[in-house]
């Protein structure tokens, strides 16, 4: 399994992903999954991938040393894209085309389903910043003000606390922070979920990453953050006052 | 879908669930799926159930009305059940009984996996208090002090809060507290769970019920809940510093 996440605010995008892969509990490795590609002052996109790693890291090496567009015949690579849509479509073409080599093959062979999502966030110069998850039809959605952030892999333990917390108004590092909290919250509950931690920050307009960072196990500001995050919701309990509820004296089914 | 959980602490038990079942997003309705199995002084169960809404009002009725148990020849209620223990092993039979009659054939039509999960908890004079997970396969098994609480359905949104405490030693009502901002991380992220919210409370050896309860829309105690508790969240994250990371001065990838 996999843990990342994208979150899209008014001043910039923050990218976090674990690094765990498994095949099954007893195999476990690290593998980064958040990759950057820059072309300084002209781009900046950030990538993760979740799902199958053969096909994820398929579809990074045709993205990263290029492919051929079918309907032009020129060979594409991510770090050419002149905008964040086509981007988005270069993604879902390479994810295609790793589905014809090695998809169905894979799926005739039942060893498993063809299973790859992946998130993309980032700027062009002249275009918007913008947040997009790409499919494994190769088709993707796009993180908007209303639902301003984004989720694949092992999704669910991690999204309370950004459904309550996160809006476009969110500062950018309290938007990283929040990231690492959902993080955390899947790395307690979902052991194929792990450290390190890699993440990226890119300020709006600024075209360049403002932060990337791997976070280890001896890394402290997350060390803290764990400890400081568990005693403030056993704080937040416990300031909540017990349920007044008393048994209802005609001893019927509650609610009935 | 569907969320129950069950909590046992050294005070006592504490089991709730929602009553949303739904034939897709278009068709919703309200069952009770929390469900009192009491003989005043000589047993308190509760029972609550996931899964297809077919199979556990089946399972139900022979628990209730009787069925034959194979071995004995006798008919058999879960009212009479003598142990706990024999409790779980009768909801394992009646589940195997409804796969008999009606599960192969759901299974032979494709209508579906044969798929209900049971949450079963109390006592019986002179045994212990318990609390017991029956599966599919009618095989079941039980709460301890290392892992306190058993949940079924949508068990992931509700699992961090649990996880991080409920310990055995928890008091009853605060476990009740903690169960229901569980139920309520739940309803917030996933449509398929939803109120009206049952509960059962059973104070350690008292083998009758503290409480029976259902929460509606208007409850005002769990309105304040869920509000106090999406505030104190705010401010616990608030309250923890913004992460100190700042780029690495060689350009370099992170942890590279």
């Amino acid at each position: 399994m996999t843990y990342c996440v994208g979150i899209l605010v008014r001043e910039g995008l923050v990218m976090i992903a674990d690094t765990r892969t498994n095949a099954g509990v007893d195999n476990i490795s690290v593998f980064r999954k958040l990759h950057l590609f820059e072309a300084p002052g002209r781009l900046v996109i950030g990538l993760a991938s979740a799902g199958n790693l053969a096909v994820s890291q398929s579809v990074l090496t045709l993205l990263t040393e290029g492919f051929e567009n079918p309907k032009t015949g020129e060979t594409e690579r991510l770090i050419s894209a002149d905008s964040m849509f086509k981007a988005a479509q270069m993604v879902g073409r390479a994810i295609r085309q790793v589905h014809r080599v090695d998809g169905i093959t894979q799926e005739q062979q039942q060893s498993g389903a063809f299973d790859v999502t992946v998130l993309l966030g980032g700027q062009v110069k002249g275009g918007r910043l913008r947040l997009f998850m790409v499919y494994s039809a190769g088709n993707f959605i796009e993180a908007t003000t209303d639902t301003p952030y984004l989720q694949i892999g092992e999704h669910k333990y991690g999204k309370p606390i950004l459904d309550r917390s996160i809006t476009e108004q969110t500062d950018l590092y309290d938007a990283l922070k929040l990231g690492l909290i959902s993080m955390d919250s899947t790395i307690r509950s979902n052991l194929s979920v792990g450290l390190p931690i890699d993440l990226l920050v890119v300020r709006r307009d600024a075209i360049e990453p403002d932060l990337t960072y791997r976070i280890d196990e001896t890394e402290p500001y997350f060390h803290d953050l764990r400890e400081r995050w568990s005693a403030a919701l056993r704080e937040a309990h416990q300031a909540i006052p017990k349920p007044p509820y008393r048994m209802s004296s005609d001893g019927s089914e509650p609610g009935d």
